[in-house]
């Protein structure tokens, strides 16, 4: 992200100063709105090989990826880390987990990219900012709503997205891809729901489908912000915030990803945020609707909890069709078969 | 609507600067943003009993309503008024033929009501500006979008009303209940069909119905813009701008209401503009949709033409609930009756 520009106006590794002005501000040094830090932490085993000006060789699997430009080695507090940006100390957010495995000395400054990673089985959908830019300005669009996800898209998600499609030119489709949570469900099913959903159910001419190779926080508000943020990179005007995004259990309130964008000016984000509720069919109004459209009770709404979903699908029952495409439903059903050994 | 600030900040007729500013630039002489000329004709019949400086009292219906401080008398081209504004001298267009008729001597000056005039059909509905806007703020919105309308509100309507409500905070459906084409359904049968679809089909905390008192231009364009500013004074954040807004016959094309916006900034206007294409029921979607959202076939889509729809009424055929919804229908199934002399 760094490489591509994803992570635009980022150049590399968060120095200290920045790291404190976005925990504690929610802004880089130089004032532009940043909310997530984004560091790297040193390992523990190679703790007094560098000094500041080394260059410093980033491995992957094997492979040398990049060069970072050492400029700053400190010691950071990843309790006050967890608090300010996750909102707890909690050790099983997955994102705080993850922070304090981190460790406490993080290594800053400019990264040069060797060769970029690519995983082979969404190289087609991995474009970067200045190709979906470039998607974008071909098809003559000039709004564009970013839709950022780690689930398979339901009739739900379809209505909000189409909601925003019916003011604005296009829409990315731009799910995450990197590592989310163990129980959310594998990017490469998800890939294979929203290619026949959008097959099926979306003009191809207003849809771009492409992947954000990071890894989800589940930081939710404070990641809300950085997803808005990631997606006016890749150039879209408008994004998609729903309840309670990139939150994980019970650790945001509802609607604290929402408010949280009323603290900037519009300018200073540069995105416009499409907040929207909970959507679902009801039978009164014949269609989809919320809560915000719709006067009628919850025995006229078709709603169905995740657990009952998954339940279906490994009974090899097809939700309705109100709640999800039959075609959306049978790529997960396929998928939520059990392996049997030997068959 | 001087009176009450719906055509704010004009406080009363224009005069000549403000006249050819607007009919040529689209601008009051000071630079603001106006659309259309809004001007007083000076009946023939009392052609030379002014002269600057007069109080001119305004009367309706045998009432004196208000007073005009008189401060020029001008005398205007309608042929080129007819070009600019309308895009036509055709005297067919109904907004072209009230200009021919309103003579080519107009009389400007500010405007001091005596006494409001409210039509006691809609006197509930008859909020001004101020009023509209205490009540969205008792409400708690910060984004309102407003809708203008001369028709019954079908589901394609509907339809866009609610997509724009999943992401603003409320609605102000202002149909216009002035003077308009004979060939439209008069406003009292229109109000009855906003009143029934309101109570069934919204939540009510979610819309405040209220009447724009004036008439229609059927000035196409610069209408759209016109109903903007007007609806901005009434307090809306958004304005939804369809398909040949304030059109008429085939004076306009499809698509230059929504263009003309993008010629002004968005602080100029100080309303933001939802541009939408035409809807229908799609069967293959299982909802509601337009071009922009549904890529099947016209043979999956309900469209009915207002010819169709008007024949199936006055037969007493309920149109499919894809279309209208009954009780919209039945509202407009009675007014259609013929009316039986006698009975």
């Amino acid at each position: 992200m760094l490489a591509i520009g994803g992570y635009s106006p980022l150049n590399g590794f968060m120095n200290r100063r920045d790291y404190l002005s976005v925990r504690d501000e929610m802004r880089l040094a130089n004032g532009l709105v940043w909310s997530v830090p984004v560091v790297l932490g040193r390992a523990a085993s190679i703790a007094s090989t560098f000094s500041d000006g080394s260059k410093v060789a980033l491995w992957h699997s094997g492979q040398p990826l990049a060069v970072l430009d050492l400029v700053e080695q400190y010691e950071v507090d990843p309790m006050v880390e967890a608090r300010r940006v996750y909102g707890t100390t909690d050790a099983a957010h997955p994102g705080v987990h993850a922070l304090f495995a981190r460790g406490k000395v993080l290594i800053a400054g400019p990264v040069t990219v060797l060769r970029r990673q690519i995983d082979s089985r969404y190289a087609p959908y991995t474009l970067t900012p200045q190709e979906t830019r470039a998607a974008f300005a071909s098809r003559g669009w000039q709004t564009i709503v970013g839709f950022q996800t780690r689930n398979p898209i339901h009739r739900a998600h379809e209505y909000l997205q189409k909601c925003a499609l019916e003011s604005v030119d296009g829409m990315l489709l731009h799910p995450i891809v990197g590592e989310t949570k163990e129980d959310d469900i594998p990017a490469a099913v998800r890939m294979k729901c929203y290619e026949v959903l959008l097959e099926r159910y979306y003009p191809p001419e207003r849809v771009v489908l492409a992947v954000n190779p990071a890894a989800m926080l589940y930081a939710g508000p404070r990641e809300a912000i950085f997803h808005a943020l990631i997606r006016k990179n890749y150039g879209c005007t408008h994004f998609i915030v729903g309840r309670d995004h990139a939150g994980v259990g019970n650790y945001y309130g509802t609607y604290d990803a929402q408010k949280i964008f009323d603290g900037f000016a519009p300018t200073e984000l540069g995105i416009t945020p499409l907040k929207f509720e909970h959507a679902f069919f009801c039978r009164a109004c014949a269609g989809m609707a919320s809560s915000r459209t719709c006067p009628h009770g919850d025995e006229q709404r078709v709603i169905l909890s995740g657990t009952r979903v998954r339940a279906m699908l490994q009974a090899g029952d097809l939700p309705p069709a109100e709640f999800s495409r039959p075609e959306v439903s049978s790529v997960l059903m396929e998928a939520a078969k059990p392996i049997l050994k030997g068959a």
